[in-house]
Formats: C-alpha cells, sequence, structure tokens
C-alpha cells in the first residue's frame, strides 16, 4: 500500500452507478515525513478519511476487497487512516 | 482513479468480439487543473464521455467492474466525467 | 489499451502448456502518429495482427478475458487492428 | 516479486476492517547486494519478517493469495525472507 | 509478457507455504538482443529455465494462471524460454 496525503475532492455527477454514494477523495503520494511528492489521483474512502490526513492506499484490485468497496469500479482505495511512521527506529510522521 | 482528458477516438474493425459496440476513447493524464501532461492511451467509456471532458479512469481489473464493461477485454474504463476538483481547499478545475 | 506497432515474432519451443499454439508477437508502444516509441515485449495475438500494424493491447488480467485467451497464461493480448487515430478532431493515424 | 529491505512500521488505528491483526511493515526495494535504493511503501506480513531482513514481496493479487492474507485489502505482502541472492555464480547477498 | 534473462537465484527457508518446493529465479528484463537492461527481480519458473537463458516472464495475476503455479503466491512466472527473436525481418536473438 502506498503512503499518501489526503489533499482534495473530485465531483461528478454523472458517474457509474457502482461509484453512487461514494465519496471521492484527491490523494498523493507521500514520503516517510508525509510530505505529498507525487501527481494527484482519486481514491474511493473505506474508512472516513480527511483532508490533509496521511493515508494508506490500496491500488489494483486490492481496493475492491474492503468491507465497503466491493461493487464499486474503483482501482485505488484509502484503506487506513496513518497514526505514525517509524523507518529505522525513527519516526518519521505522527499524527498531531 | 486517474484524472485523463478525452482527446480523441480509435476506430477498429477488427477487434475482440468483446469490444463490439464498443467506443474507444483516447484520453490523456491531467493535471488537477485539467490540462493533459501524459501519453494517449485507449479507454472504453461507460458514462457517454465526450472529447475535451476531464474524466476518471479505472485501470485494469477495474475497468471490468463497471455496469456496462463486464465481458469487455479492457484494461481502462472512463467511470466518471468530472464535474470539479478541489484541492487544498482551491478549486482547480470546474466544468464550463 | 495501449496504443502499439507489431514489430516482429518471439519462438519458443519450451513453454508452458497454456502458450501453446499461440503466436507470440513482438509490440512496442507507439505515439498518435503511430511511430513505436517504447521497449519491445511480448504479445499474444487474438485478432489476427500481422507485423508493421497498429494495435490496441491490453495489458494484465484483460489479456485473458478475450474470446481466445482464456486459458493463456499472458498479461498483454492484442485486442484490435487500428484503422484510424483522431486527436483533437485531427486524424493522427490512418492505416494505409 | 520485489527484493526488499524491512525499513520500519506503519500504526493506524482507523483502518478497514480486514486489516485489523495485520502487522503493516514498511519497505523499500534493493538491489542485489540487499542495499534499499526505492521509495518506502506499506506491505502486510505473512512470514514474520523483522526490521532490517531482505524480503520478497509479492505485488497486486499475488498479496492476497498467501496463506495468511485472503481476506486482507493489501496489494503488497512478504512472502519470504531471504537467505541469500546469487547473480552471475556470485553470492552478492548472504543473511548473517 | 517481459523478455528477460535469467541471472540468478534466490534463496529462502522462511517462506509462504505456497512458494515451498518453487525454484524462485532472479532475472531481469532484455532488450532484444538478449543483453540484460533492468533491475533483478524474482520470477517462480514453470517451465525449467536455467541461469543465462533468455525467458518471457509473465505479469501479474498472469502468473497464476500456468500449468504449475495456481496455488503459489507469485506476481512473476517464467512462462517460455527464447528460441528466438525477430524484430523488423531481422534476427536479433538466438539461442545457441
Amino acid at each position: 500500500m502506498d503512503v499518501c496525503r489526503v489533499v482534495g475532492q473530485a465531483v461528478s455527477t454523472a458517474k457509474d452507478e457502482g461509484l453512487h454514494g461514494t465519496k471521492l477523495l484527491l490523494v498523493r503520494a507521500a514520503g516517510p515525513d508525509g510530505a505529498a511528492n507525487g501527481p494527484a489521483f482519486a481514491a474511493t474512502d473505506t474508512v472516513g478519511a480527511g483532508e490533509g490526513e496521511l493515508v494508506l492506499v490500496a491500488r489494483g484490485s486490492a481496493a475492491r476487497t474492503t468491507g465497503r468497496t466491493g461493487a464499486v469500479p474503483t482501482d485505488a482505495a484509502i484503506v487506513a487512516i496513518l497514526d505514525s511512521l517509524t523507518i529505522d527506529g525513527k519516526v518519521t510522521y505522527h499524527k498531531e
């Protein structure tokens, strides 16, 4: 799963029926310190993530194996809100 | 899902039977302002998208979990036409 | 699906039984004008494509959802021979 | 499978129910000598890997075909702890 | 499928039960002349490939649709040993 920062939201009226009622968040890949460093893409949300939070995004068919996204035509789903990241014994990110 | 701009169309007579009756649109990945910045590739359309529109494209097996694309041998499907994109509280794209 | 140019062929005697009787074509990703610009990789063929033709290649599990490739261990299948590509209202490629 | 180095851990309280009880390790792609050279991402663990160990990570749907990860919404799973790597007849990595 | 050169082997004692009895070969992507040009990664073998041979590697879920790899948590499988590659009517590689 990729460490990503939730940076915004996509709004769509004309969408596949499987996406109705699904929030489409915009996320960007982030480094271990939580700073966004990749291009924005859309992910469905299964854990109630909010803007600014650091999350894990499952890509590909994994996005459709969550409790909520079985019938949703998604290739990216937020599956966890991160509390902290530790690398080489050092906390590189901690949620405020 | 990737934010993409619909830029054109691919026409094919000799194609897999699963693609018969399916429109093949050409799309390019786009930034948050809607400007295309990636190479063109073909996507099937499940929401009636038209040229020039900003859309979300589901890649991989997700492209075959839409209402219309179950039996289609596609690895990319347009699943939403975008109304707007908001990043860091700022509207970066709004459909005219 | 990726726009690709068929550039050659791979020959193999010792191969998985699922590939027996399957032609292995070499293709390269191509731009909207049909010029090859990517590295060569092998794709199975479901539509009778020939060398020099511009085609659409379905990647990943989509390669195994065609009429002919169900039991073939392939991650890339030619699913359409292109007649033309149109971008921004301009024909960028037309089969001769 | 990618050769990766286990470099740390991700902690999350609010996560998809399929991830409850699953350790989320941070890994980085590594070269044949075991030196990490890629960005960090999260992987589920099925073999009891520990920090600092060199492992193989299965990506995509393969991550959900292990003995332990069937119902977990993961796109990356550690499936082996490496004892050694040999390239061109030369041992390039050996676990201490 | 990617044209790859078998360059070595990975040895692991602690691995997912689905990998027991499976040889883990190290491969690198190769050009049409057979010269390796990509980073090393691990692939399961279904055709008895040996070090130095040029092979086709199926990535993703295709790696688990071979005769031998159904229950193996692999995302890369060697599915063919190459006899020759021909590009633009010219033999670029021929097995000795």
